[in-house]
Parts: C-alpha cells; sequence; structure tokens
C-alpha cells in the first residue's frame, strides 16, 4: 500500500478548517515547518509527499480574491521547488514531489531544474505533471487560458522534450581525470534537436545523468484527455473519488488505457485522496471531524467550487441542485468528481459547498488507527486503488497521528514497509 | 570593503586549471559541496556569495562543446537555485545571489521564486540580473537570440514587473486570527496590472511581503546600454577591469549614470572580480600560480574566448592580434574588457586566449596575506571600487585560505566586518 501526503504552502490543503485548529502550526513561511514535516513523514514510512501547487489567488467567486483571502482557502503561497530542496537535506529516504505547470516554464528549464533537484536529494524527486486550467493563473502570467485539449497536446510535448533532455548525458560521460586533463567524454554526451509544433529545443541539457535519469512522473488528470496523457506518461497518479465503486471504475480505466499503450498496470500507482481524522475512540475522533468542520466559513466552499470550475457560483441560489449548474469548458474533471458526492446524497448547490470545504466528497477516514486502517485496508482490497494521497485536516498533528498511531497498525497487517529499501524513490515505488 | 564570492557549479569560475588542481573537490553535484563552502564564506564574513550561470554548453569554437567538455571549460552544469536553498539553512547572515535569465522565465515566475527564497533565507536573497546573450543559451529555450538593445528593454519590464509583484501584499497584510476565522486582510493585497510592451502580468503575486521586500539587485553589464539598465536597477554591480584606471572609470561613468537617474553613489556597491593565490611566501605564491597556469589546456581559452564573444576563433591564425579580430554585434562589453589587457601587453589572440584561460586579464591577486591585503587596499583606496567578486583558483582551498589569512588581515586595517550587523543581506551591504 502506497502513501503519499499532499502539502500546500498555505492555510490549507483540502479540509478548510485547518489552519484555525488550535494545534495547528501556520508557520508555512519558514523551512522549519516544512523540515519537520518531511522528517515525519518519512518516519511514518511514507513512499513520498508532494507539493501541489496554485499560481494565482483565485478570483472566479465574485470576481475577485476576498473571500480566499479573508477566509484562508487554498492558496499556494510559496514557490515549493526551494522548499522540496531543502526537505532533501533532512531526510534520506522519502520522495519528494513538486507540482510544475507544463504551460508557463520552457522545457529546458523544467527538465534543469528536476535533473539539479534529482542530484541534489540523491534521486528522490517526482514531478507532479499539470497543466494549469483556471485563467486566474493564467493572467498571472499575461496569457488568455489555452483550451484542455490543446494544453495536454503542448503537455505532451514539454515532458518529450524533458525526457530526450534527461537522456542526453549518458550515465558515464564524466570522466574528471585530473592527470590527463580529461574532463568528461564528448561523445557521450548528445544534442536533442527536438522541434515539435509547441516546443523546440536544441540540448544537450547541462547536467550529468542524474540518480534516477528521470524524474518519477505523477499526474492527476481526470478528464478523458487527461487520464490518456496519464496512461502515457505516469508513474503515480492521484485522484478524487467518492466511493469504491468509482475508485474501481478509475483504476480499470487507467489500466486499460495503459495497456493500449503497452504499459503493465504495476508501472502506476493509483491513489485516491483520503483526509483521515484520527481519535483515541471512535467518538473523539467523530467530534473531532466535527469540530473542524464548524471552523470553515460556508462561503469559502462556494469560493472553492467556483475556483475548481471556473465559474461564479454567487451567481446561482444556494437550494439549486449542483448537477443543474452549466460548466464552463476546462475542469470538467474536477466537477464531476463533485458531482459523484452530489448525487450520492442528493445534495444543493450550498451542501455541496460546504461538504467540499471540509473535504466530505472526497473519502474522509475517521476514526481510531484501527478504524482507519480497516477503511484503507477495505478500498485497497477492492482494487480501487494502490494505495493513498493523505492530505491533512490539522497541521502537523494529522500526519503526526498517522505516523504514530495507523502506520504501525498497517504494518502490523503487512500493508507498508517497515523499512525503505533501495535508493531512489522509483526503487522505493517498486519494492 | 565588500567581498563577495562567485560561483559555478562545474569544473571551473574563471580560471580553467582550478579543476585539475590536486586539492580540488569536484564534488560540485552534491549538496554537501555547496554547504560546505557556504560555510567557509560566512566564516570569511563575505557580504555574500553569488552563482553565476550559463544555460548551455558553448559550442562557438569550431561549432561544437567538444572542447568545453573534453578539457572542463566554463560550464553551469546545476540549476543554482535548488543550491542556494540548501546554502541557506546552514548560514545564518551570507547573502546567496543567484543568476537568473530575465529572456526565459515569465516575471511572475522569476518574482515569485526570488520571494519564496527571501522568506526561506530569512532576507538574504540577490537576484544576478542577466539577459543571455548567446546563440547556444537562446537555442536551448528554441529561440533565436534577440539583439542587445532589446535585450536590455525586456530586462527593464520583467524587473518593473517584479517590484510591482513583490509590492503587492503589504507587510501586515496577513492576519491568520483563528479566534475570528480572518486569515489576511483583503484590502492590503493588490492587483498589479501590469502591461509593457514585452510583458503582461495581473497579480497579486501568491507570496506575503519578504522580510527584504525585494531581494538585492545585482547587475553587470559593461555595454553602455547594460550600464544604463545597472545604473537604473543594481545595488551590487560587479566587472571585470583589468587595471586600476579602467576601474575608476568604470566606477566614475556608474556614479554619473545613476547622479542622472537621482540615485546616490552609495546605493551601488561596485566590485571589481580578482582571483587570489595566497602563499607562505611571495615565492610560493608565484609558484602556485605558474602551477596551476601549467593545468591548462591552451584551446580551452580559444573556446572561452569564442563563447565571450560569439564568435569561432579557431578560423583565425593565433598570431593575429586580437584588436584586428571583427567581431559579432552582442558581447562588446565583454570584449572591451578583453582588449584592455590585449592593450596592455600588445598580445596576440594565442597570447590573449591562454591569458583569458588561467585569468590574468582581469587582476589576480598573488602573494602574501599581506601582499594580497596591500593589493585589495591599493584597488580599494583608489576609489576603483567598493570592494571584490572573488573567483577561486581552487576549489574549496582557495576561499579556505582567503577567509583564514587574508580576511583577519584585512579586519587588521579596519577594512573588512568582525561580526555581521543587521538581520537582512541589504543591513549587511548598509552597515
Amino acid at each position: 500500500m502506497r502513501l503519499v501526503a499532499f502539502l500546500l504552502s498555505g492555510p490549507t490543503a483540502h479540509h478548510h478548517g485547518m489552519w484555525r485548529h488550535p494545534e495547528t502550526d501556520n508557520a508555512f513561511l519558514t523551512p522549519e515547518y516544512y523540515e519537520h514535516i518531511a522528517r515525519v513523514l518519512e518516519a511514518g514510512f511514507f513512499d513520498a509527499l508532494f507539493f501541489a501547487d496554485i499560481l494565482a489567488l483565485m478570483d472566479f467567486y465574485k470576481g475577485s480574491y476576498e473571500t480566499v483571502l479573508s477566509h484562508g482557502g487554498q492558496m499556494g503561497l510559496l514557490d515549493p521547488m526551494p522548499m522540496a530542496a531543502q526537505m532533501a537535506r533532512v531526510t534520506s529516504h522519502i520522495g519528494l514531489g513538486v507540482s510544475v505547470s507544463t504551460s508557463f516554464q520552457h522545457a529546458f528549464q523544467i527538465a534543469r531544474t528536476f535533473a539539479t533537484m534529482d542530484h541534489l536529494s540523491g534521486g528522490r524527486m517526482a514531478w507532479n505533471i499539470v497543466t494549469t486550467s483556471s485563467s486566474p493563473q493564467w493572467a498571472n502570467f499575461g496569457l488568455p487560458a489555452t483550451p484542455r485539449d490543446q494544453r495536454y497536446d503542448i503537455a505532451d510535448e514539454v515532458v518529450e522534450a524533458c525526457t530526450k533532455l534527461w537522456d542526453s548525458w549518458d550515465a558515464d560521460a564524466l570522466v574528471i581525470d585530473k592527470a590527463s586533463g580529461r574532463f568528461a567524454d564528448p561523445e557521450k554526451v548528445h544534442r536533442v534537436d527536438y522541434a515539435g509544433t509547441y516546443v523546440r529545443t536544441r540540448g544537450p541539457l547541462t547536467v550529468p545523468r542524474t540518480p534516477q535519469g528521470w524524474p518519477v512522473l505523477m499526474q492527476a488528470g481526470s478528464s478523458p484527455r487527461g487520464r490518456e496523457f496519464a496512461a502515457r506518461w505516469a508513474e503515480i497518479i492521484f485522484t478524487l473519488q467518492h466511493a469504491i465503486p468509482d475508485m474501481q471504475a478509475f483504476r480499470s480505466d487507467i489500466h486499460a488505457r495503459m495497456g493500449q499503450r503497452g504499459r503493465r498496470p504495476e508501472e502506476c500507482q493509483v491513489l485516491v485522496s483520503v483526509d483521515p481524522v484520527v481519535g483515541e475512540t471512535r467518538a473523539i475522533a467523530e467530534e473531532k471531524a466535527a469540530y473542524l468542520s464548524e471552523l470553515v466559513n460556508p462561503e469559502l466552499g462556494l469560493a472553492l467550487i467556483s475556483a475548481h470550475i471556473g465559474m461564479d457560483l454567487s451567481r446561482y441560489p444556494l437550494h439549486q441542485p449542483l448537477e443543474d449548474v452549466a460548466i464552463a469548458e476546462g475542469s470538467r474533471g474536477s466537477f464531476d468528481v463533485i458531482l459523484q458526492g452530489t448525487r450520492t446524497h442528493g445534495l444543493t448547490l450550498g451542501d455541496a459547498a460546504k461538504r467540499f470545504a471540509v473535504s466530505e466528497l472526497c473519502p474522509q477516514v475517521i476514526g481510531t488507527p484501527s478504524d482507519i486502517a480497516d477503511q484503507l485496508q477495505a478500498m485497497f482490497d477492492s482494487g480501487g486503488c494502490d494505495g493513498f494521497v493523505l492530505t491533512p485536516t490539522t497541521f502537523p498533528g494529522c500526519y503526526e497521528q498517522f505516523s504514530r498511531a495507523v502506520v504501525p497498525e498497517l504494518q502490523r497487517r503487512g500493508l507498508v514497509r517497515t523499512r525503505y529499501e533501495g535508493r531512489t524513490l522509483r526503487d522505493t515505488l517498486r519494492a
């Protein structure tokens, strides 16, 4: 069972009550905050952690970022790459994933940064590949949003160019012989001369071949085009799915698409997102979850769904069934996930918004360590997933509790490793 | 007297004998290499260190990167930003500069990364602003090189947009009041709506205001347009100048240009590049320098000048006076510096190439600690500079020797601090 931790540099990950919890540490502008959580997650034998990212203050709701800023909604305050570099130095096994959009940086830059990070982390980097749908993020880069299919066409070229750049140095190209004065073997360093429709680069990369060669590739697309992209490239896919049948359907679909490309299911870990709330007793855990949910400003939920679907939901009455809201092109996949929960519960817009902001529309796992292990095992044994992306409900307490209490229970069941084997993140994922 | 250390992730900084020296550590793909040098430089009370960068393997010479790779020429193997993030965690006072080109990353990305780094370093970041002249670097980004004046026009807009993004959060915008649920004050976070000829961004930045607000801005342009840019923005300028009269003329010119813009001379530190070789006696130091120079492959010098001036010097006979070589548009400033030394010594192309590769065309400071202090003090007292950018001749020995032996001598003379005052790099530069 794979365990990956979701991080976002700001007040919340998924659960918008997080930053207001009495025990939550909001020192998200300091390196100590990130270094601590990296150590906690490695002590909990997580395969990897990764940073989601948001390149703008979202302002679909009422045309303003006021709601998100005032009440502490989802924001990616900092560029996560420097934090990952620092986290690499206080850990030695856990994988380090960073989201970088294929839409705003050139392939050469992306390839160079990840190759650098793979050296500096001893082969533990993952690239969470995102294409960026929402127009406020594009506006910060001075551009109108590109339609989804074209974004993925560009992303295919960006990743293709990156892989060629990563492969441009043979593993034994560096010689460094002081006596003869031979520094490297130019026959083992190759031009790339990549010329796509959208991306051009000459190469070679400046970076000698890294421990992993390529970083582990992660992806989270849920539209058909996004799934095609994932089936081609991803070694880790994470997804928001509401219930086990949805998970099973998603994973089967990914496996089928991979099969069409000659890839085997074990080449990609399909992970589903869950939010844990751990308690000494089931009653305590449920009270904790209820307490946390009370901390959320209801408007944040509307602002959050507005951001996910790219339209202003302040125009709709709260009693409107969410299924009847007309959706703009762009984030269909995210919206379908929201609809899964809505259909199951017959929710109105207002209900769904509140539940989304408190993370109830992806599986919450609430209970004693043993309860939580049961729930995770049930999803895992169902064939719905290869493991989980955990998102925190308090910080860093949620991950501390999970690592100290739930992981040992999962280890007793033989579901989670008791020591790291191998050297690189890719070794860890294959062990 | 300001002291700044020049770093480049690869076999050489300026002196191409560096990597072949018996004591040189070539572990430039590891974090320990960078962390060690950061500690050494902070122990030596340097104001800052900074990374130069080169976004390609240079191939002007004979149309191939073979010479540079084979013999270990100037290369920026890694993206320096992640190393700077790691160096921030093993130091607490020294400034950390990183070169980022204004030609290949969007202003929003640049502003976000430096703001992140300024938080994570406690206010110690500097941005060495480069525009990137040479076509191999542009080719890696799939583009033909932009002419110099236009590059600087773009750079002016990129920096302008960055400063507006850095100013988009008031210092007291974050509230983080768990009780009331007030996370931030949206009235204190401002749209930017920057629309230049080349750069557009909406803003605000995602990053709350940083300890320094803006990183310290560094620049090294030497053409008239480059100097205009520096006079507008730079707080640190570094330059290659051959002799004291050249330094004096350069610094006066910068001060005059700053005056026209209403800036005072003390708002910018003009630093000149020197390469130290420290010995127990003058004779030992001179023998060390000669030994180091013997390690350089002569062809590297031609490849290096070819890269600096953007043309293939393999076509010219070695006995040709360098002044008679016709120079392509683009790197006039660098070439003029090379010519300074050529004129002084009446050098042919072959002589100049060799001397450039062993760093003799910028001032070498060779001798006992006291000799070196004398030479630095003479340049400093002449009004030719506000301090020095040191480039290493061995690594990390050159900086260790300088920190242990020369800095104490400079401290005895009252020229270098004996403790860091203030909190940020800008404090350090003003103390």
